[in-house]
């Protein structure tokens, strides 16, 4: 496989500045790549590798400078033209349709006949697979679940029994949705049996909407009543934890190990660093965004940046933390007024 | 399968205020409830949706307020009165007895005749499944393990050799009992290759007692000597982390992506928010409690409540919280108290 | 299995005091210990179990206080020496060379015929598995990926298309290496369809190298481009997220809970406790140490040792801590002085 460059940032809707005529025959990091590599910079840390690196073409963004002689592919938004090169290099795998004989299919699950389930993947009953879907090794979807249209189940993915994937969706290796809730009712008397905590039914469904992805080992647990969702477009990372009728509004974005306690609604557009965690019954607003490591107590208004535990307005934070470094010499600072103020009244 | 309001009462000891007559067929959220459903009211975020809601009967609590005309299931403890009642009408899945075919159970494994083990589950050598307890596809049960009765293992859990599993214990999909514990000795001079790690041996188990919950993809790891345990009616959330040789007291609960280094010992009924993290060798108190995120570097006493992160008690890091909150301002009033100090003096 | 205490000594460079021909039959716990059995004693915390110990012999580092009439095996890295003994009574597992008929291997797999592949574990097309290693039932290892020598990939592993594992690795149950690391290039048009994230093609690879330990449920994504990998004799403990192409320095440790974002590099002999978060593209230098719980946003020299969040040297943040107990006492003492300062102004 290989481009032009021209034809590249065509492709893009980007613009050759140097020799469009070369061809680019892979997508490689600034350090590796060599003369038939296009590569890309945005970041500042890596100016040095920038200067320094081999290859044919740089994807660029618009305000940045170059060195005379660097031929580079400038575009608007260079990240997107990126990813889109890199996608004419790498395509999604497509489904080879065939059901392994080394699957198990329970009666009554409908797979579509483009779909891909492979060896030691497991299809409970009712269940339903749509087109062009792949099931990899270890996926096991419960009974009566639904997963649509061009999705990818990695290896040891569960879907939970009535749970629902939408279109285009990726689940990667080992997250599971639908998984119970944690809910229990504390029973003091246990019939008799001393206390005890009484299992509360997680008899809701999870459901994830097209172009949805879930990254490893993720956790989407299943409502107590109605359902938890993921609306379209969200992406989640790894190890990230979503518990019992939460919803994660369209296209927001939950970075790695983040936890969002039971029923909390998260808007659209929302941004979370990794390691956020949210307690539960709270509102967060459209296009809110978290820094890492984020405590969160309290609803938070649309578009705000929170940081901190217990998190605040991020410029707030920065203020405190800063307040914070200088507490030990303020205290000292107090200290000496006190002394001073003790011999100005003696003096009187 | 339907009941009267009066018979669901009737059944959880709690009392009909308005038509005992009506028939409920289902158990819904307010928002979604209709004439034929019973839905639960407790918290006070959720007021609009109680008064909107079109439910035939809503449980509430002693002293909630109830609009007139509103036909409510009245219970000293509402939300056991749902716990059962939403189990009425979502019995636990029974178990159907059958070994699949499919399956792989090694010699000399005793599997209870009523005990049924799915497609794609492996039971090691020497491993016994008690009676009615069901192994969903990926399960595996290591060599010599005990798995007691009427337990759940959802798919892809796995319980590693000779571990123990009580009776009635439910492990969500992924959870891992008996991982080996993170333990390594350094040795300088690595038998004349340069340093390196010795593994220390994993050699104990890891159990958990009748009644315990493990959730989704969470990790219970085995002891370095004798065995890390957590004891009966326990419940532990999704991605938490119990290291080697801790011991988690009854009824203690313990929420999503906490995590308890070697050797810690929790007592009874203590409660766990999100994300906590205790380090190692410590010994909390029964009944203690701690707010999401807290860091723990010492004891807690029995009955106490931490926050913060190092964790102090609740109320004084609720204190510190608003004292950091007003840092910045008092910076400020001590620069200003310096300055007003310095005219005095030169006043003088 | 059973050695004299003279000959455990003189295996592991340690020293008898006291009856060196005493028959040692099992490493035992201090509580659990009895005539037959050495035990380890290093922690203050459990001095009185030392006290109390019925063990025939107990292990302890040179500046230990040993009561009269204990029989000890005394060492200058006692823990080393336990590591050691305790190897001699529990050995690793070596492999029983056999491919089990209900394992899956696609066609070009190259097995070496003294590794062990078990019962429904899975080896895709062009996959390479070293000799003497175990694959447990679930495993799941990716088209053209290489796998070495003398490892165990334990239930439920998962290795991704064409990534690399080196010799003596061992990989916990849940591990998986080489999920798709979490980049999307924002697109605001989406081809007319409205706002959409792209996904950027994880295209690289993850690699752990020799000797190598991955916890329980742990992630190491695959690069963007490139590959992330994990440098020989390295330890990463349950439930720990490594980004796309980070990178982890040889023999560092990295305990449970721990989330590194993408292309951070991390030195060699770096230790970091539970819980810790680290922000992308940052460099963190060798024999650095981190606290549990700590949020580091900046680059961090050689040898420092770092904890708070955001995260400061220790020390700073030892003061910090302890200056933040006092600041609502603080805050009082400035309103005593701001009292004062007006009274003696008013006074003036």
């Amino acid at each position: 496989m290989h481009f032009s460059l021209a034809e590249l940032a065509n492709r893009v809707g980007g613009r050759v500045e140097g020799d469009g005529s070369i061809r680019i025959e892979r997508v490689m990091p600034l350090e590796e790549a060599g003369p038939s590599d296009i590569s890309f910079f945005s970041n500042r840390r890596y100016v040095a590798e920038f200067a320094a690196t081999r290859a044919g073409a740089v994807i660029v963004g618009e305000g940045e400078q170059v060195a005379p002689g660097r031929t580079v592919l400038r575009s608007g938004n260079a990240y997107l033209a990126f990813a889109r090169i890199s996608t004419l290099f790498h395509p999604p795998r497509e489904s080879v349709p065939e059901i392994s004989p080394q699957a198990v299919i329970l009666e009554g699950a409908v797979v579509d006949p483009s779909a891909e389930v492979q060896a030691l993947a497991f299809v409970g009953r009712g269940a339903t697979i749509g087109a062009r879907t792949i099931l990899f090794p270890g996926v096991v979807v419960g009974h009566g679940a639904r997963v649509g249209d061009d999705c990818i189940l990695h290896p040891n993915v569960v879907v939970g029994d009535r749970c629902v994937v939408g279109n285009r969706c990726i689940l990667q290796p080992g997250a599971v949705l639908g998984g119970d809730g944690f809910g229990f009712a504390f029973d003091m008397e246990g019939d008799g049996s001393g206390p005890r905590h009484v299992k509360v039914p997680q008899s809701g469904i999870a459901e994830i909407e097209d172009d949805v992805e879930l990254g490893v080992n993720s956790c989407v647990d299943r409502a107590t009543l109605g359902r938890t969702v993921v609306r379209r477009g969200a992406k989640i990372d790894n190890l990230v934890q979503l518990a019992h009728n939460v919803e994660i509004g369209p296209l927001s974005l939950i970075a790695a190990q983040t936890g969002i306690s039971g029923s909390t609604k998260v808007g659209m557009g929302v941004a979370m660093g990794g390691q956020v965690g949210i307690v539960g019954h709270l509102s967060i607003g459209d296009g809110a965004r978290f820094g890492a490591k984020a405590g969160v107590h309290n609803d938070v208004p649309a578009g705000e940046v929170y940081s901190g535990y217990p998190a605040v307005p991020h410029r707030d934070w920065l203020r405190e933390s800063a307040a914070l470094r200088a507490l030990p010499a303020l205290v000292k600072r107090v200290r000496e007024l006190e002394k001073t103020m003790k011999k100005l009244q003696e003096e009187k």
